[in-house]
């Protein structure tokens, strides 16, 4: 089993990244950094005559690359207590894909993928970010993708994650089911 | 008291705006279909030396007009469970915002607003829709806005949204209510 | 198809029955006020040697007269942001039905029902009564119970609930609803 | 400080209690098991010409002994994805209580406290009993308590909760947080 992380932050080395990369030590992973490419918002075209039409920025290398693994770590800041506005603008896309001739299974494949989460709040995430967890698991109901797990994360300034020991303990945690996976 | 109708839709009359047009129905407000925007997704720079850099977009014009408003209307079609991307990038902005000298009193502002929510999903919004609700109050709560009233309806295709008779029963109570705020 | 109310009040004539029978007026339906039966905390006794023991309350006669019925409204007071002790108690001992040689269908049985709630709350019951309505979802969808709707309405004071002209509304709605399966 | 463990289990030495064994290891607290007391069904008499009548059972010595203590640990299994009916009782009592002459200050003694939860259930119980971590925050905040932590443990049969190693491991690090506030 291979693993990829999307990664939803907007900032290099923030706190999410730094407990993700805890959680991903010294396995093989395919790092996704969602900032570094250009996705539009979905333009809903579903019930237009002539359907969605192409869309011309990176979402269809990122979903191609995403596609390839069994494993998808969806890493996301919470912003306003939900996943980052760029990590949303990659899965709206979804819907597009849906219906692209291109992806003809894609409901089915994403349906054989384990999902984890791992985000990181300021505001009492633990609680106000289980609002997001609960809609990840319907987007994996939707897919039928396994939610294998998440972590929530407290931090606001740099660096402050490594002081929650509760999520430190969490992400090594989840490492060894990771590891687990990859070499069963 | 004014009303600004703030429109996370990706797609023109669709379901989310026909049930929000019943919504507003003979009475005077500010529409911002957030679609017609350029609005880019936040760089978290909070914690950078240099602090939040300028973002040469549509935000700062699009939040002005927003803030003229006592009463604001987020009308959004719910996107895998949650407010579409396009309405995400604009609220993570807020981010930016809250620390813009231009701003300074972005958050008592923003606090003496009532807001409310129209809604429409296909996949059983009444149930899979409330986390998006309790996100909204959280970020109603970290304002101190009143959060006075939603609606989610129900709806895939074109027009479907009108046999959602419940939902529209609820556009007209919440007509009621926004005239007498209107006209006291 | 025929109704039965499972009220969870407990006392009598309260906002949350005077909600309910603005749901309810004119239809035929058999009330069941769990509050005038003895219906004891279930003993978890799944794991025992000897299963699950006899009970001697009233639990068996009331669950025998819900079965009778096609349509389950559950009406209860929002007790600390769930249902009141007295309507989890007898939800509870479904534990010990499903396990009850008497019942040996009681979950496809159950499956086949339509459900509604009925809830009235005095703090924010709107945001606040959202988890108790994930609840009875999750149970529904153990069961393959169809939850057909849910009104929430705010009230405390005694005849308080005349003033909350949106669940006035939306239980006209419901009774609509509810007629039409009564007399398709 | 010191620490009361309140025990919603129906059961001696399920999971529940076994994975609450793991966070009190070593801790001196007071166990109160409400299994082995009386506690009926709140009468809300709130509005009653007369107020609430005393009551004839367990509930008034327990809830004394409760406050005696700083940090409360409330455990329980997850029954129907809420707290088992057992403890609602008990809680649900706490609005008599907050209207009761020999509690003038019940209410800010209580917001006093930390709190913590611990629960067990079967059924993708770190999602599904997501709604009851909401309800403990709801009541948190009623009374300003603090809400300091909570471990959703997996389990059905009797020993299983051993072989949820992600539960274990929080309860070890809920222990040491507890350790810190007992012997600061």
């Amino acid at each position: 089993m291979s693993i990829a992380v999307i990664y939803g932050s907007t900032r290099e080395n923030g706190n999410t990244e730094a407990l993700t990369e805890q959680v991903i030590d010294g396995l093989s992973v395919e790092k996704i950094h969602l900032r570094e490419f250009q996705i539009l918002p979905i333009k809903d075209e579903r019930h237009s005559a002539n359907g969605f039409q192409e869309v011309f920025d990176d979402y269809n290398n990122v979903i191609e690359t995403v596609m390839k693994h069994d494993i998808l770590i969806f890493s996301t800041p919470i912003y306003w207590y939900s996943m980052s506005g760029t990590m949303k603008l990659f899965i709206d896309r979804w819907s597009q894909t849906l219906r692209d001739k291109n992806h003809p299974n894609f409901r089915s494949e994403l349906g054989k993928k384990k999902i984890y989460v791992v985000a990181v709040g300021g505001d009492r995430p633990s609680i106000k970010g289980l609002p997001m967890i609960q809609q990840f698991q319907y987007i994996c109901d939707y897919f039928g993708m396994s939610f294998e797990g998440y972590i929530i994360g407290k931090a606001s300034k740099p660096g402050e994650i490594q002081m929650d020991t509760k999520a430190i303990t969490c992400a090594l945690q989840m490492k060894e089911t990771l590891r687990k996976h990859v070499n069963p």
